[in-house]
Parts: structure tokens; sequence; C-alpha cells
């Protein structure tokens, strides 16, 4: 995201826990900040991209987080997958110190971040999307504006998440039913690429089929902490929400075999056990 | 399917119990018959397109059934979405009779059917499936070879209609959230059709975001029998399919609303209800 | 229940596969008989007790079966646990003949019907009920007439068991949960005997903290087909039952385990594995 | 709670956010404190009975809470229905200051409390639990000692509640599917308080048969908290509850229809409108 933005000729100064990882983006022209609050000082938009509600309230709200330093007029874009609680509370605090704030999520793994790729989903006062829409289109492929309240790009996200893991369950059930039934995995996906012609379902249909979780593309206890958070605020939200709960147990139950680290296309061993195969 | 048979060169009987729309076909070629019986007699292949598992019973061993006229060497393709355990009749049967048969049940709506971009999935013996290539091909965009077993491409049928069925409850619970926190149907549907990129996604996400569930494209009392066919498939299989029995009870529930004959996007009314929408 | 009828002083004629349990109850004064139909034949009433629908078609309607002798005017009370489907079918056909029919299926194990400690639950007219009712006093604590329309008996039946499969289920999960914060089974049994105080918690819950399957009370490949039927029943009904599905998934996953045998309680497994417990 | 100390002769010193309830109690022989921190200054045991995590959190450690002057040695006795992390923390934090921590929480409603029958669920040092043993003999018919961690006591109180809220689930999907087979929920009722023989169903079976939800003996809005509490609990525990996530859903859908105020035996709703009824 930083080089595509110092592609397009914005001037970008970077801070990563591991500084190493900052320095690489020296050459691109990067310079590099100290901590969050350096990072953020006399700059228009301040771009956060961490791992979940924690990580981004201590470098927002932490000593040295980049709302003591950010400027009055200046923005806060998140583009963690963070709750809808967090984002209001973002809203609400930068709101106070008269500086802005966006939620802007994305969809995208990283090689989709480098190559431009990425869907925004953008919520938050549509003048401060305007004006954030010259970045946004230097790291992405299409921008989705959403509403003016910030926490509904955060909705929006986590529901894209769970229309993903929803996938994932149905394939893993489909698979397992279909293993008992003699069906070679790789037939059925075949079947299913010609009727869904997604590339989601081809990707993550052939990671369930190949059965190889390792690397993780995203790991299952990522995916886990996403369906908890959707659960939150749809309890929030008082909607009740059946299929992501059943997507919640069966991750669970991945995590209980030691599954956190392996690519949440391993829940699909979870219909496979209680199916009685392996 | 007889029109593209009929354009591809092949002779073709037909019989349809409203004689109206057989004789429909005359004029493309068409010859029609007064009964299965008579239709099957002296043909290389029957293929039947039927509603349930108690059409193709009776079609294929009432009086006048095809099983009755079927020529010995000559086969039966069942194109209907039946259950696992009356493909393994049908089979049984057939052979005995010296007939031969496949299952080979279609992916696509009347539409698809029209401009051949039906997709086959067929099972029984490869020989078998050869000899039935032209046809399928005259009918269809592709086809799958799943396997030896006639039942195992009822299976995948099944699985199919199964994975939409969970498509349709993902968005329904996903929507009636997403309302909630004020979030439009069709913004979030936009942000999906560019993370899918599915042609199935766009299309029965659109009709649940418009909520016009009339005509039915696929009546909802069908979607549920073929969810019951599925979990019957599944016991028959020891595979639990607990997202197939979410679906299930999703739709039992539009049932005891009076929503059999309504298209089944709108089981999503369901999900709706419980959040206390409408 | 036959020796309790005959303790009552009743004439009774007996019928069952395996002779030799028939003629067991000669020497408390009954009468063995070659066939179904040569049992019903000049009786009041033919009760019969089966393991399911299938066996209880056969024995009233096949060949040999109690349909083809019984009286006008005598009576049928089917005591097995059977679907709505069958009972109504019993009911119609009965009535054909000029003979009456009443569904009682009962609650109880077989150490319950030794001493007369059965509940009856029947339905069907209420003369007929009332002229059953030495007989139920005979062989049961108690009897419910729940209606006139006799599967009302039948639906009764399958939701009592229905409940107990609910409380075993909530048991397993329960139990699972607490063995992975260390609590003993033993010791959170005991306080849920003083909550509930409940034979029948005391007893499931014992089973499932024992874990002692075998010999089974009541085999799991039973309590599916029950928890079938009521599926099957509330589909009619057009009433979801949600946790009725979760429980027929967790048989079923018992199941796909060879637990078939085993006794229900240990359905209770399913969660344990699904918690990466043994 | 405080009445039954006073009456066994122990010492009590009451506070209480409506200073009107503690003052009720000076007649029977209790001294009345200003602040949680007065009231457990000098004391032996101090014992906290509060709605949820938030209060005991700001009771024990806000400003004027218990933890600034309870004495080292002295006990502080948690009998609310708490989360496992909270009480992890309160013991981790007593213990730091030198004063003990037992998680005691209580089965019994308000009546129950009165006539000394509740149920303890003790979990802590054993010296403590033995410690305070006069003091549960005094306010209930029972206590179970868990176990040395604290809280594996909060785990079974939840699992007990658990166990309740499954069995209004299974009530509920009963009655709404017989209402629909036309039999009445009383009639179902009286079989299976004679199966179950328990006065908890008894109770619960006919506050859903009754359909008299106002006043609330449990407030469902708490009874989603309890459930809440445990899916974190079970969460942390890695161990599925896919029951305990449909009763979730369940009460949420009630809170959606403006239900959070009414008995939680109102949940039963959800079940008669999914199933078409009202």
């Amino acid at each position: 995201m930083a080089s595509n933005l110092l592609r397009a000729g914005h001037e970008v100064v970077v801070f990563n826990r591991s500084r190493e990882k900052a320095e690489a983006l020296i050459s691109d022209g990067a310079r590099v900040a100290d901590s969050p609050a350096a990072a953020a000082r006399d700059c228009e938009a301040a771009i956060t991209m961490l791992t979940d509600d924690r990580a981004v309230d201590e470098v927002v709200f932490g000593e040295d987080g980049i709302a003591s330093t950010l400027a009055a007029g200046a923005i806060h874009v998140s583009c963690s997958t963070i709750g809808m609680g967090l984002a209001k509370r973002l809203d609400a605090e930068h709101r106070r110190r008269g500086q802005g704030y966006l939620s802007a999520p994305v969809f995208g793994r990283p090689d989709a971040a480098e190559s431009r790729r990425l869907l925004i989903v953008a919520a938050g006062p549509a003048e401060i999307i305007e004006r954030m829409r010259p970045a946004f289109d230097a790291i992405g492929r299409q921008t989705f504006a959403i509403g003016e309240d910030v926490a509904q790009a955060n909705a929006v996200k986590l529901c894209g998440n769970f229309m993903i893991a929803s996938m994932l369950e149905s394939f893993s059930e489909a698979f397992a039913a279909l293993r008992k039934a003699g069906v070679a995995p790789q037939a059925f996906l075949e079947a299913m690429n010609a009727l869904f012609a997604s590339p989601v379902y081809a990707n993550y249909g052939s990671v369930i089929a190949g059965g190889k979780f390792e690397p993780a593309g995203f790991a299952l206890r990522l995916g886990l902490k996403d369906v908890r958070l959707l659960l939150e605020a749809a309890e929030g939200l008082e909607a009740p929400m059946p299929l992501a709960s059943l997507v919640r147990d069966r991750l669970l139950s991945a995590m209980a075999h030691g599954q956190a680290e392996l690519d949440w296309c391993s829940a699909s061993l979870v219909s496979a056990r209680a199916a009685g195969l392996e």
C-alpha cells in the first residue's frame, strides 16, 4: 500500500513495529518514523493497517499514538478489520480532537495489495471520502462509499468476510459428504467453478480440495477473530446470524485441534472429522 | 433441450403431460408420443426431465412407463434432480432389464436450457457417458463425468444446489444485519460483486436485494425438496451437514409463512423477520 | 406388558418373531399364536409394540397381518414409536375395515414396562380410549388422553423423546466445556441433580459422566430414527425445530464413528471430539 | 441472603445502591454502610451479589471499592453470575493485596434466597471454602465445592444456566410443533411432568404454556448476558457449544422483537413465530 502511494506521487512517512519492514520502503522514497506519533505529525492523513482492535487502540490512543500528534483537520483512515464499537469510538475521539476519521477496511490478500487490486469499503463524511479518493485510487481497484456512519464500513467488511467463511463451510460439508460417496473433491470443484465462475470459489475451493493448509494465506485464529467481531456487531444490531454462529463453532473446533496458525481453509477438517473421515 | 437436440440433427420423439407443450416442438421436427412408453419405444436413448422422485418413478415404472418399452441396450438418461436412493433403484431396475442407465442432472434455469448453456453432471459406465456425449453437447455447454456409480451425479447435483442455498442464507443474514446498521442492500451487493465476481452472486444477490419474489424463478417448495433429498443422501452417507440443516429450517419457516410458491430467494425474509424487520 | 395384562386378569394371546420370547409367557397364562393374524383373530384389542414403521407396516398390513383378521369393532392399539404419517394411514385403513385404531405410544424402558411404570400417551376417539383404559391401567402408571386425532399421540411421543435428546446434547456440551476447565463431570452432575431434581437427569447424566455406553439401554441408531421421524413430522407441520436438527447432526456424526449400537448417551462423544478431547 | 446471615447470628454490614433496600435490613440487625469500601472495612468476608461483570468490577476496583479496604486475610466472596475472565482477575488482584477470594455463584430465584434454598457453587482454596461454610449454610440448602480454580465455579454456574436455557428451547420448539398438530400445550406439559418429574420443568414449562411473561422472573436480556458469558468462556476453553449458539440466536431474535424486559421464557415466542404462529 505504501509503495503504491509512493508510486502515485504521494509523500509517505512509515512506521512499522519491525523497523526493517519500514526501511525496505526507503528506496521507494518513504521516510521512516520512530513512532506512530512521529509518523502522523504534519501529515494530511494517517493510514493505519493493523491486526486487531487492540493494536489499533494502542497505535491510536497509546503513548506515542497518532491521536496525540495528528493535526486538526487531518484525517485518520483505519483500514484494519476492526469491530463496529471501536470504529465508533475512533470517530468520536478524533472528532473531539478536531481530527477527521474514516473507516476504510479493505478486501484483498497481500498480493492484491501489492498489485493495486484491493477493494476499499469506506464510510464517513462524504466530503472526507472524496478528499481521500486519490489515495484510495492509488492503492485499490475500486472504492465503495457505504455511508456516513463510519461503523457501516466495518459492518460491510465483517459481512464480506462472513460471506467467504460461509462459502468455506458449504464447500467443507459438500466435500466431506461427497468423499463418502466416492466423488473426488476435484471433480466437484470443477463443476462448481463452471457453475459459480468465481475466482474466489476457484481459489478457496482449490485450497480445501488440495488439503495443504501451510503456510497460511490467512491464519484460522484471525478468521475466528473476524467472526467474533461480526457476532458482536450482530448482537449490537439485534440481528441473529445463525450461519455465523455455525461458522464460529467450526472454527473453534479447529482451534481445539491445534489449527490456530493453519490457513482458515483448514476449518474443512472439522466437517471431515465429524463425518468420520481421516 | 428437445429443440437443441433437433437443431443438432437428432431424431426426437417427445412426451409431455401438457400435450400442447409437446406439440409446440412439431414445427422444429419433433414427433409427439401419447405416453412415455410410446416415446421410448425404438429409441436409442430416453431422456427424462421431471419435477421430483415421484414423477420419475411414475414415468419410468408406472403403467405406460418407459421401462416397459425401452429396448435392451438402449439408455435411460435421467436429468431430473432426484435422490441417491431412486438413482440406485433406476440403475438396478434398468440393468435387470438389459437397459442402460445414466444419472445426468443439470445445472441451469430454463433460459440456460434454451440457449444451450446447461451444465451436465453425468455418472454411470464411462462407455455409456461417451455414447451420450453428442446429445450432451447438443444441450449443454459442459459435461462433467463424475464417476461410475450413477448416484454420484445426483449427490453432486444436490451438493451444487446446497452451495447455492448456502449462498442465499449468507446473503440473507448479511442483508438483515446490514439493514439494521443502515447499509443499503445495493451497496453491499456491489461490494460483493466486486469481491466474488460471480454471475450467480450477482443474479441471486440482486433478487434478494430487490425483494421481488414473484414470479418464481425456482419455487421455494422445490428448493426445500432438494435440501430434503440432500439431507437424506447425507444421512445415508453418515455425513452431518449442519449448514444444510440450517437451510432446511429456514425454508421450512418460509413455508410456514405461505411462501411455498415464491422464489426460493424469499427465504431471505426469514432472516429479516428474525431480526425484527418488516 | 403382556405379563401385566395377564396379572390384571386379561386373556392374552401373544405373537413374537422369536417364538421363545412368546413361550416364556405361557406359564403366566398366555396363549401363543403362530402369526399376527392368528393372534388378532377373535380378540377385542390387538396391541402392537414394534421397532419401527416398517415392522408395524408388515405386522399390520403384511401377509398374515392383523388387519386381515381383526374383527369389526375390535381395536388395534399401536404402542410403537412411529411417524405421524403411518399413524394416519393405520387410522384410515382400520376405519375402512370397520376396525378401531388408537395410537398409544409409551415412555419407559423395559424395566419400567415390567414394573408397570410406563407412561401411556393415547390419542383417538375418546370412547375407544375409555374402552382401553383397563388395559392401560394394567400396564402403565398414568395414561394421557391427548386428543381425537391419532397422530397427536405420536407427535407427543416424538417430542418427548426430543426433550430427552435435547437434555443429552446440553449435558454433552456442558461436560465437554467443563472438562476443559478441569471440572469433574461428577461435580457438575451433582449440582444439576440438586437443581433439576429429576430422575431422568440423574440417570442419563450419570451414564454420560460415566462414559460406559455398552450394553445400550437404547441404541443410538434407534435414537436417530426417532429424531428423523420427528423432523419428518415437523416438516409436515411446517414447524422448524433447529434443536432437533442439531441433535440429528450429532447422532449422525456418532453413526459415522461406529456408535450405532452403543447407547445413545454416547452422542456425548461428539461434543467431546469437537472440543479436541480424547 | 443478608437476613438469613443475620438470623444465623452473623454480624452484617450492608451496602446497596438503593439505600432504602439496605435500610430495610436494619430492623433485622444489619448496619448500613455508605459505600462498598465502608462495608468491607474490618469484616472477615465481603459478599457481593450484583447484576453483571461491570457492576462487580466497579464495586470491587472502583473508587470506594471493597478492594481498597478489605483487610489482608479477609475474603471476598463473589456470588454474582460473572465471566471466567473476571473471576480470574478478581482472584489475581485480591491475591496481590493479600486478600482471599472465592467464586461462589448461586442457583435460585429471590424467593429461594429468602427461604434459604439457594444452591451454592464454590471454587477456590479448599481452606477458604471451609472457612466460609457457616455463612454458606446460613444462606443456602447445599454447597458444592467444585475445585481450587475460582473460575471453575463460574463455569459451572454458566453451564447450569445453559442447561435451563436449553430446556426452554426444547420446550419452545416442541410446543410450537405440537400447537400446529392441534395438541394443547397443557396436555404435553402434563406428560413431560410425569416423565421428568422435575420442579424446574414444571415451573418453566408452565410459564411457557401459559404465555404470561410479565412481570419477569428473570429478564430475557439477563439471560442473553449469561449465554454471552458462557460462549466467551467456551471460546476461551476452545470448546464449541452449538446448542448455546442456538440459544443465543433465539434470545437475540427475541431482543429484536422488544422482549428484553420480558421473562426469558418468552424466547418461546421465537419458535412460535418461526412456525408462523400468532
